[in-house]
């Protein structure tokens, strides 16, 4: 089967039809759409449309509130926090975005929690609009168990993704978004649809062997990236984003789920610090030099400049479809 | 050759001696000789009095203020700064705690930066005393090139290490501390005095091949833990201890350094977050939930808990000593 060509507006319109059609108003569905293409757009396909079926499984199951209204309220002078009603994480992180860079501008440093929130998405994607703004971000969520702890063998940590955003002048900012698992669920998922083999080390069966078949890591667990080193960022990212603001861990989210293959209710907290507030004069040209030493070495990139570069392929030549998945889409209308 | 046995009392006598009979006033003496000795109470040989020879040629070359007296000064609402007066980090360290304490309990969050500092010791010991007041709290700081940049041959990054802290009732808190290269360069250097071999993938040659010779890899440089992944994140290190804060970057510490065997000027970031400003019932219990989840797991611990263990022993037993090591930190008497 071949690929399903489509522009990115017609893309992102699908999308919005599917979602309204299951339950998303217009506000919500608009939102998850604009992270789910952004995601195609950069070919982060295991982001993109690949979730559409999880979105409308948790809005036909009635998990997830697809007219949620977010409201943020500031809990003190550098921490805010946006209840996502029950919704979708876009529209929470839509609305939290302003507010947390106008605190982070005024006080050097803020937090911005979001709770009440089901996230599905590139993490990336919701910092890029702080670093435009100027700052520099940090982005944690949780999910649900897929990771096993050091000397574990359960899953126990979500896949836990971080992401790291640092501003450039007249060019797409710097930022890293990976999981703490050495893959993301995500890339095994796709592994498992397209048939692929999963390199050694990525997970292990139910039973706690080594496994490369992606369709067995998924029944048994990941790894963390990096073994105990990888484990300990993901107990930090578990701290954060349960007990810190006071949402459901991995393993709570778990538990309190309905398994409707849509993602679970959980937390997720976004860091912002403004760095004309630390006393420097030029933050930006310094970071500009530390770049430009980096990449002066041969077999060097900065993380997140092939994501750019998909960026602008996708604008000319719109996105790819799997035929299976363009189908499945379809069949939500 | 055997070990000699002291007291940490000793110890730390022994270390303050020789810091004033080098350069050091007495704060400077006492603040660095507490952070040795708490290392080598906890077993981290590396950073224990294994560094004391490097402090005495920094002062006796003249690159470190043993008389620095730190500055600290609020930049903005949640950001403070401390100029450690080109001396070590741990004076400066002890007169940033309580200020950036006392900001993060009333903001919520709060950065500290420190600049015109030398450090050369473990971070945990440095957010213990944050945790203590019920805060969490991360570190940062670089160091000088060490490690080779993902796709990279040479190195590039410091050993970059980040500490994680949480507070725990009637409990020591729970705190990592990680290099972002496979292993502390501390700890290869001890392997190459004790004629050890490293596990592979520490490390490659000059040449750029895998080596697990520490006398090699001590030539050549460390590799990133969990590959691209730990390499993202040495590079956000390096953002945070260089341009956001306006210190020097691993690769220009390098550059500027004399080259005495001491440790380079450089900076560091500690970001102090109060868990009660986040609008939650009782972090401190969920956390304690979530360590529960996690150590009903076979296998599992919590990290830091071995660090934890080897103090009640150290209090007890005192500290063990290489006579080689004895030996020459006498001869600085």
């Amino acid at each position: 089967m071949s690929d399903v060509n489509l522009s990115l507006t017609e893309a992102h319109e699908l999308a919005v039809r599917v979602l309204t059609q299951n339950g998303c108003d217009n506000q919500n569905a608009v939102a998850v759409s604009d992270t789910m293409i952004a995601a195609e757009r950069d070919l982060c396909h295991s982001h993109g449309l690949f979730r559409l079926p999880g979105y409308v499984a948790s809005l036909r199951s009635g998990k997830v509130n697809g007219n949620a209204k977010p409201k943020v309220e500031k809990l003190a002078p550098s921490v805010l926090r946006t209840d996502g009603n029950n919704g979708y994480a876009p529209l929470a992180l839509k609305a939290a975005r302003d507010p947390l860079a106008e605190c982070a501008m005024e006080t050097g440093i803020a937090a911005m929690s979001l709770i009440n929130i089901h996230h599905f998405s590139a993490l990336w994607v919701e910092i890029e609009s702080l670093t435009e703004k100027g700052l520099c971000a940090m982005a944690f969520t949780a999910y649900t168990p897929s990771v096993a702890p050091a000397g574990g063998t359960r899953p126990f940590y979500g896949t836990n993704p971080m992401a790291f955003g640092w501003p450039r002048t007249n060019k797409p900012p710097m930022i890293f978004d990976q999981a703490t698992a050495t893959q993301a669920r995500g890339e095994v998922m796709i592994a498992a649809r397209d048939g692929h083999v999963l390199p050694a080390g990525v997970g292990i069966d139910a039973k706690g062997n080594p496994s490369t078949n992606p369709n067995e890591v998924l029944e048994g667990c990941l790894l963390p990236f990096g073994g105990y080193k990888g484990a300990s960022i993901a107990l930090m990212i578990e701290l954060l984003v349960g007990p810190l603001i006071g949402e459901r861990c991995s393993y709570e989210a778990e538990s309190a789920d309905n398994h409707d293959g849509g993602p679970p209710r959980g937390g997720e907290i976004l860091i912002a610090m403004n760095p004309q507030r630390f006393g420097t004069q030029d933050p930006y040209a310094h970071a500009e030099r530390l770049f430009t030493a980096l990449l002066e070495m041969d077999g060097t990139r900065l993380p997140g400049d092939r994501r750019v570069q998909n960026r602008a392929k996708s604008a000319q030549n719109g996105i790819f479809v799997p035929q299976s998945l363009h189908d499945k889409i379809q069949s939500f209308l």
